[in-house]
Parts: C-alpha cells; structure tokens; sequence
C-alpha cells in the first residue's frame, strides 16, 4: 500500500469505506495548528486548515550510494530529493529518514548556501578531533590510517541517522538548510572509491 | 484520521470492522514487555500487559516558534508538552519528532533540574568550538559575526532533529530528562529576536 | 494490531478485503529501488522487486536494562537484537528507534568489530570533554563528582535517541556498524549500579 499514485475503482471503493469514518475522527481538530510557544516573549497562535481526508498509510525505501569528490562536507539534498520526489509527493504528513550504513562518514543538516560553511565545518572536526592523536599514540586503533579512528569519532558525533519531517509533499527543511554527507576518509575513502550507502526510509499518509 | 477523541457511530462501526482480524492478530502477544538484556549482571524479565486494541494509525504535526531570552541552553519540555497534548493523550504506542529549521540553534535532551547544567552545558560547547577560531583564520565564514560559524559547528554537534518514543499517552523520558533548545547566536539571535521554528511530528496509535 | 504471526480465519479475511485496493496502489512502482545518486562520479540504478502485499501498520515497544561493565562504549548490538526478534521478524520496512532514558550515558552506531575503536571512542570523549573541567572551575555543576558534568556533555554530543531503519524483517545495519551504548559515569554509575533502561519502539509494515 505504498505507493498511490493512479487510484482504480478498487482504490476509490476503498477510500470510501474510510471515509465516514475518518470524517467522524475528526470533526473540527486541525492536523497542521501553529502554536507559538515561547517562554519569554509574546507569542502568537494561528491554525491552519483541518486534515479530514482519509489516511492511508505508507511506507517506502530506497538505497542512494554516494561518492564523494573529496573529504570533508558535502550537500547531497539534491541527489535525496531525486531519490524520493515519487514517494514523498502524496504523503501530506509524514516523516523520512536517511541512515548512512558506513562508520566512517556521516548525516548531518546545516548551511546550504556558502560552501565555506562546509569548509568550515571540516577544518572544525579536524580541530576537535585531529588526525595527531593517529600519531601521538592516544588511538590504539591505528592500522588502517590517519584518518581512519578520527573518521569513527566523528562519525558518532555528527551521527548516521537523520530524520526529517515530511510536510505537504516535501521535506520540511529550513530555507537554509541543507543535507551534508561527511566523508571522513581521505584517500582510503574518496579518491579511492568509499562509496557511501545511503537507506532513505519514507512513511506518511496522504 | 489523526484526530480521534469522540467516538462517532461511524467510528465505532469501523472499531468493530477492525476488531476480529486485530484480535486475532495478537492472540497472547504483549506489546510492552520488559526485558533485561544486561551482558555482565543478571537480569529480571517482566511481562507488562498484551494491547489487543484495533490499532488506529495517527499522524499530527505542530509549528512551535520560540525565541530564546539569550545565547545558551534553555528547556522547553513544558512548551512542547502543551503544545502536543491533545494529540498525544490517545497514543499508546508512538513516537514524537522535534525538528528545528535552523542552521545555528539545535536541539537536544539533558538534564532538567541544576540549571548549572545548561550553564555548564552552553561553556563546554564554548570551549569544543571557541568563537576565537572566527578571529584567528581557522573559518573562512566570518561574515555574520564571532558566534556564526560555531553555532553551525554546534548544530551539528548537538543535532536539530530528536525521537522521542511516545507511551501511554506522554512522551517517554526519563525522570531527569528534558528538552533543550540551544541557541548559539548571541546579540544576533537571542536579544535581536532570532525566533526558531520548531516542527513536532506524531505518530501512533491508540 | 502489534503481532501478527499466526493468521486466523479473520485476519485472512481482513487481508482479502485490502488486497485489491493495496494492489491498485501500486501497480508497478517497486518499494525498494536502488538509486544510485552521485554527484561526481557515475552511477548505476537498479530496481528490486515490487511489493503488493497488503501493509499492515504495526507498532511494537520494549524496555531493556543494560548494566554497563565499566565507563566506556559498549557493543549491546545483540541484546537490541534479541529483544525485537519476534516483532521485527514480520516487517519488510519499518523504523527501529533507540532511546536511552538517561542524561549521563547515551547511544550511537560506529564500528562493531576492534575493541580498540570502542577503547579509542572513550579516549576521544574525555579528550574532547575533560574531566579537569570540573576540578578548574571551568564547571560549576560538580557536586556529583568528576564525571558528572562532562557525562552530561557526551550524552548530548552522542545522543540518547538513535533510528535504525528496518528492511525485510532486520535492523538495516552496515557490514561494520554495531550499536554502542555509552556509559559516561565510572564509579558512581558502572561498578556502583548504574542500571541503564533504554526504549525500543518498533514500527513497520508486514
């Protein structure tokens, strides 16, 4: 029941035996309300429209695979939305998760404008975890390169696992949020070919 | 079909549809049962009751704005909780997504008592990215001020996305957990009015 | 609706009555396609089967207690793997969440085979986020000793909620990705008892 695109007579059938039901669910509660909850400051409160349409349940997953032109901070939210745009475009709510299946490279969510953000960002982890303690003995876990236990460590900092909420058919980033692959290998990963995989986990309800 | 708070004939019709075939799905099964998985100590196993409830899948989506009183850690589990309770009083089972549209503020959970502890909390990320590396030509992005580029660094160290499992009926945290919203712009966020935009997600069922 | 493992007369039933309309919904778009999205080098697509099996929602959660051997990141990958493999077994795609109810331990995913990775991980974190901290004033909550305040950090720069997506019937983990559970406290917690709880929420379709 996943993807529901082109509804058949057997589809619509379906959609009415929902339909009383779910009306009934909801008579006046509003899906989407925007409340303003702030702590210090006046707040305003506004509602959206109501969501009284039936709600069919969806799933989907893909697998993207990435390589990276170099190390560092990298904005896949293209290649995601690619990924994606069929599943995601009938879900009104709905939440997408992107899962990075390496140890070594990572997800995280920031600036989508000026590269020197993900420059930045780089030159950051490589101060708050540098390839030296590679050398100067504080890692045990050494064979496989410089870059290689400062890459797990920041791995689990910026984390593998992201999730997105889905809104009216897209994510519901930020104006200027994007979505980063971090390669953390440098030339054991990108020149070489680290190809990252990528599971995107979609679910929602049109 | 999110919202189900006053049953209707038609929804206890539909109640009755669903009934036999979810009876039967889940003759004895428990859905919350307790097991220790402790891999150096011994270990109790508790069985909690089996739900044979028809499962009715609810989605609900919330926009929170807040504006921070100042640069730092700051909970907002109330805020949250006020603004989900109507949704989240009917799910027995689910799960909650904190979602921030930002790309200098973040969120995470911690400790809810000793506001030392997002005192202390707010001089450790200082210290992990200190606004010195904007002076001293470590980051290129320096345009927006000292506290720019590290409240990307700690957005992303902190994380702008957060699950919470949702059950019986509230979010499901721990006795000393609590929500932070952390801002990381000073006179630009906090004082000049920097409000963040939250998106809350549920999903469960009853 | 939760477990669904020995189907009776009414849950073929309920199955026939979904079968058409699922079938309908997705007459040829496949739920797992392998996309391969590349910013700068070639790519390769391929699709895998389709699936039109009806979905059947099911949400499923379990509390486990891990008592940590030590202070250190601890592989529990298996005692996560044993408390889901009934509920997991039945879900072709779904989302596992982990969520630890604690402010001074926390969970992340990183490599699953060197004991030297986890022994390098702890090294890093108390590099990162050093005790001496406490003791030079820089901390001011330190009534609960050295490793309180810098537990508190760790636990929010490795977080307390992990999602791990579910592909046919298992945790989609990479090759070399086990799950670590983090205990940031040594006296007061590890040897002195502290008993971690951490929720297990699954959810997916059949």
């Amino acid at each position: 029941m996943v993807h529901f695109r082109s509804p058949s007579k057997a589809h619509r059938l379906f959609l009415l035996l929902l339909l009383p039901a779910s009306v009934a669910f909801s008579p006046a509660a509003p899906i989407h309300s925007f409340v303003s909850a702030q702590p210090t400051s006046t707040s305003t409160s506004l509602c959206s429209a109501s969501n009284t349409a039936p709600a069919i349940p969806m799933w989907a997953q893909h697998e993207i695979s990435i390589t990276a032109p170099s190390r560092g901070c990298h904005l896949i939210t293209s290649e995601v939305n690619k990924a994606i745009q069929k599943d995601i475009a009938s879900m009104k709510i709905g939440m997408a998760n992107l899962f990075i299946q390496h140890t070594s490279a990572s997800l995280t969510i920031n600036e989508n404008a000026d590269p020197d953000v993900r420059r930045d960002m780089e030159v950051a982890l490589n101060k708050i975890c540098p390839g030296q303690w590679t050398k100067d003995g504080t890692f045990h876990h050494t064979m496989e390169g410089e870059d290689d236990m400062p890459g797990h460590v920041k791995s689990s900092l910026m984390g593998v696992s992201l999730n997105i909420p889905i809104k009216n058919g897209r994510l519901a980033l930020g104006t200027w949020q994007g979505i980063y692959l971090n390669e953390h290998r440098d030339q054991g990963g990108w020149g070489g070919g680290h190809t990252r995989r990528i599971i995107i986990t979609l679910q929602g309800q049109s």
